[in-house]
């Protein structure tokens, strides 16, 4: 039987020869870390490399997600579906060995890693869907869902701000089974970090509330286990484990070293490393016995088995409970589910409320069918109105509730709801005001990357904010939503279009929605059940003119009801107008070329969009001969009335507008 | 002489008042905060009311910035140039009492604040360009730059993960004159914040190397006083005072409560905190006796004159120092700087390197003539290439360097450039990654908003990055800054671009520029003396076809070089063409109509845009006719050649596009 010395030099040598090969990447952590992922690994992880997606597994998240051959390593070892031909093709197209980790692409990668502390965040998202999860399903005697979630760290992600905010909502929210391993090198791209990182980061830890096992040499197996077991003893504190470690350990002219963080070592250190590790094997090569130190497939295995047994069990007391954990898993929908005629029955209420008032009353009505919807806001809730009547706050005491509280923390909620939905079983959504998207920016992209099912509910959408001014007024924040490839983005200009954005939002299982709602009231739009029905084409001709129109207005949002005012008075003025209500634009370029053709004929090349942000994404539909009405300045301090009537959006401003392009 | 309390009231009175009047705003925190800001302001604040840019003035950030209320009245009351009808016209369109804190709006706002977390990062940036601006100019004996920063925080604040990175940050550059008091209420948005709050904060702090008080009572302006002066005993820690303060104090139903905190508090609860404070006079009406307690005006005039007559003996022992002193303060640039002459150099050196590389010539040129240079990169110096030959780092035993090795942190280095600048004497540039632009994304709107000069330089700008993949690679960050209203962005295609684009940024003290650089080698472009001129307008013809060009291709950074070669082969097939380079597309925009029609002659209406970004903002130049070849999708992890090629970047497809365009 191999040593864990030798074990944890399979890692190393795969690391650094991958990199080599690749040229490309960062061998320091994986040597570093790998002492500690061995003994993770061998003999606490709870995982079958046979199925990534048992719903009972342990969750595995590397944040530094540079180290990646750190986990393909461990993924090749153990016996996923990860073969050496994938690592010899580290970093190259089409291989499963991205440069970061990438979620999808290799069977085991629980997440997305790489822009530092998101990984954290995802692992404190797993814990508490964990937690919820077990407290929703177990029932006494039959526990189903009973898992721990390991996260590895670096120094950049404890730099972040991001893993302020999560440590410290892991530590309020008292997350046990969270069990960080923080690979305390002192090194990062700069040099050595004491230069810019002094943090007594044992000491910030527990002024969260967690469990601190500090000093821990992470080249010590004995140590590390012995740090591991106190943190599963823990109950109520995430435990941080604080390893130090020597960055590139084995390479012995540039371990220790920031030469050795992002760069191949160079075929002479590897081969030195290699006479130093007692590594004797040619590049790529793994002994058997070393493999079989590593594989985890039997007892994988048998650790399922046993939890299909309980689970067996469980489905015999509870059959129903059973069905719905099944259900929630497998991410379907409730089958008798309600959001259409929510749609239909808006389209009959015909309220004129703010949007973000008619997607409460969606909640209202999708909220007690569909359990799985995880919501919060980032201390937001009385203004984005994301408490819907069936909500319940998730907190350490009653840990089976609905809604979190996530404080003002932007960033740490979006990437804690990644890590929720990434979990599964449930369906996040979270609230900020629009402008504050800014703050969790990159986590909304991370959920457009992996295709994960996040619901943003972003309110108070433009200058219609009025008072708090430009610092929260939108202009850009539209446009950047826009161009995120696999983003789809609504905002719907009345309570109707607000439920098909809900109903398209909860059914589209493929990436994240962003719904952007109004604070101000908006009018209720009469409809045919035709138009009613190409809502969900997102964008659809709300009102005709007659015969051919001489001129298109195009609208979102709160300026739908002003382009049709001033349609109306167009009309009054003899003039043939259409307009179009494009609630969402990448639905809408995704529809065929004749309905976009039949919408937007291009024979009409008068035309004008009216929406209240960045004007420059509105000549992809109304080309160089249109106009368009938006914000090209920022916004100011004033009621919303005053504001819109200063920035020019006004009856008499569009229909100025619309007559001098006609003319 | 008025108590200390009736003086703390004239702020809870006003600020209650004008909420109501507006019938907006948020009246808790400036009730709550009123008798720490009125121990601070009347016993400590070195100020003139006279003249809000006196250099050496101590800095007073509000971070909570939604307290707007308490600034504006401490500015009325002692003595700015901010009358009663302003505060009166609180939250009106014009006032110079907007919701928020709006930097220029009304003197003595040094900064804008709102978006929480960013004043106090402000405040760091302040007192670290205080401690480097004095050990760049002071002489023994001759101390003209020595003032304290305050900032006040709330719990919203000290949530947000910025608080981490500048509070890290702060406690390793031992910024012991920045004071900081946390505005400790138990209340936020979403009600008492033991539900999502419950951190140490004390020893968070202490963890960061800060002397921290706690335990203050915030309503006993002697205990404030004894908490401020153990801070300025503090030679190399920043200190932190928690002040428990009562959320609205002095209203006697809503204080302690959310009610009190974004609304106004109504007519009936204002009169009773009239009652309860026995605070008898009329809505904005504040008694002569009060206002001379407050008045700064004398106090303030004779320290600022005091400071005078030091400038003007160290002006007499330091002529050149004192006038370079002036010059940094003013911001000038300095008189000789040949920027212009290294645009030139660049033309006729004529080098074939990545833009990232073609930056650090600049910069190597810059820095020695410009001391007011301060770099820095969130740790990544030697990828982003912004420690030049002259750089030096800022450290607590070398305060006067140029350089801040600002770590992972980068949202944190924005917001702490916003500082640095707003403090005056210097002018930032920071570094990251493109795509990290996320994370620090709200600090570059910020400063886009308060129309300060901030230079970003972000590498890695498109799939060109290579191996890193999908996480790494900007495909919608340049339409997100091109959108960003006062912030000007360039991406030049060689080292000549490149020059121009940093001599624009040095010149462009009205807002801030994001200077955004390939990885990889870029290949040098012929050009005449008037295109080299023309690079100033941000597009300019660099290539021309034979008479009315068939078809215009649009280009910019590394996708130049692709439309060239492109070009070259169509005009081989016969056809001409016309290639224009669009390194600033917002530059491009403000050039007069004839220009822009000289550029791209509406009679060409064959027009391709090429560029490895999101392709949608290039309707505004191609129209409805035209065609993008750009990024719809995110990228992959490969080496740069094989990704130009995946995604279309190469001649063929740009020939096979254009030939599409054309027949």
């Amino acid at each position: 039987m191999p040593s864990r010395f030798e074990l944890a030099n399979a890692i190393r040598a795969l690391s650094m020869d991958a990199v080599q090969k690749a040229n490309s990447g960062h061998p320091g952590a994986p040597m570093g870390m790998a002492d500690i992922a061995e003994v993770l690994w061998n003999d606490y992880l709870v995982h079958n490399p046979a199925d990534p997606h048992w719903p009972d597994r342990d969750r595995f998240v590397l944040s530094n997600g540079h180290g990646s051959m750190l986990l393909y390593s461990l993924l090749h070892l153990t016996g996923y579906e990860l073969s050496l031909e994938e690592l010899q093709n580290f970093r190259q197209l089409h291989s499963k060995t991205a440069g970061h980790p990438e979620f999808g692409y290799a069977p085991g990668i629980e997440t997305t890693t790489g822009p530092l502390g998101q990984g954290l965040a995802n692992a404190v998202g797993m814990a508490l869907a964990e937690r919820t999860l077990a407290a929703q399903f177990n029932r006494p005697g039959h526990t189903i869902v009973d898992h721990h979630t390991y996260c590895f760290v670096g120094d950049g992600c404890l730099m972040e701000g991001i893993s302020h905010e999560v440590g410290s909502l892991a530590g309020t929210q008292q997350l046990g089974k969270l069990i960080t391993f923080y690979d305390d090198n002192g090194i990062s791209i700069d040099g050595e970090v004491e230069g810019w990182f002094t943090d007594d980061t044992a000491k910030r830890f527990e002024a969260y509330g967690w469990h601190v096992v500090p000093n821990v040499d992470g080249h010590q197996p004995e140590e590390v286990k012995a740090a591991i077991e106190l943190a599963h003893q823990q109950e109520d504190r995430p435990s941080l484990i604080i390893c130090k470690t020597i960055i590139g350990f084995g390479a012995p002219n540039k371990q220790g070293k920031e030469e050795c963080h992002g760069a191949a070592l160079g075929e002479d250190e590897v081969a030195a490393a290699r006479r130093q590790l007692d590594w004797p094997h040619a590049p790529f090569h793994v002994p058997e016995d070393i493999y079989q130190g590593w594989d985890a497939a039997e007892t994988g295995q048998a650790r399922q088995d046993a939890w299909q047994e309980r689970f067996a069990r469980y489905a015999e007391a509870f059959p129903e409970l059973a069905r719905e954990f099944q259900r929630r898993i497998k991410g379907d929908l409730p089958t008798s589910i309600t959001s259409e005629a929510m749609v239909e029955a808006a389209q009959a209420r015909g309220d004129s409320v703010a949007s973000r008032k008619a997607s409460l009353a969606c909640l209202d009505e999708l909220g007690p069918q569909m359990p799985e919807l995880l919501g919060g806001s980032a201390d937001l809730a009385p203004s984005n109105l994301t408490f819907w009547k069936g909500a319940q706050a998730i907190t350490p005491d009653e840990p089976g509730g609905n809604y979190l509280h996530y404080g003002v923390r932007e960033f740490g909620m979006g990437a804690i709801m990644n890590g929720i939905v990434l979990h599964g079983g449930f369906v996040p959504y979270g609230a900020t005001f629009l402008i504050f998207m800014e703050y969790m920016r990159n986590s909304v992209r991370m959920a457009s990357l992996m295709g994960k099912q996040v619901i943003y509910v972003f309110t108070h959408d433009s200058i219609g904010l009025g008072e708090d001014g430009p610092t929260h007024q939108p202009i850009e924040q539209l446009t950047t939503l826009r161009s995120t490839p696999n983003l789809a983005t609504w905002r719907p200009c009345d309570s109707v279009e607000t439920s098909v954005a809900w109903d398209a939002a909860i059914k589209r299982r493929s990436g994240p929605t962003a719904l952007v709602f109004s604070r101000q009231g908006l009018p209720h739009q009469a409809r045919s059940n035709q138009q009613l029905a190409d809502i969900q084409r997102g964008g659809y001709v709300l009102k005709n003119g007659k015969g051919t129109p001489e001129l298109i207005l195009i609208a979102t949002g709160s300026e739908v009801g002003l382009a049709m005012d001033a349609a109306a008075r167009l009309e009054e003025q003899g003039r043939s107008v259409r307009v179009v209500s494009m609630p969402s634009t990448d639905l809408f370029d995704r529809q065929d070329a004749e309905y976009r053709e039949q919408v937007l004929p291009s024979a009409v090349t008068a035309r004008l969009a009216v929406e209240a942000g960045h004007p420059d994404v509105w000549y992809k539909y109304v080309g160089l001969n249109g106009a368009i009405i938006g914000m090209t300045t920022f916004g100011e301090s004033a009621p919303a009335g005053d504001l819109f009537k200063h920035f020019g959006f006004t009856v008499d401003n569009v229909v100025a507008e619309a007559t001098a392009l006609m003319d």
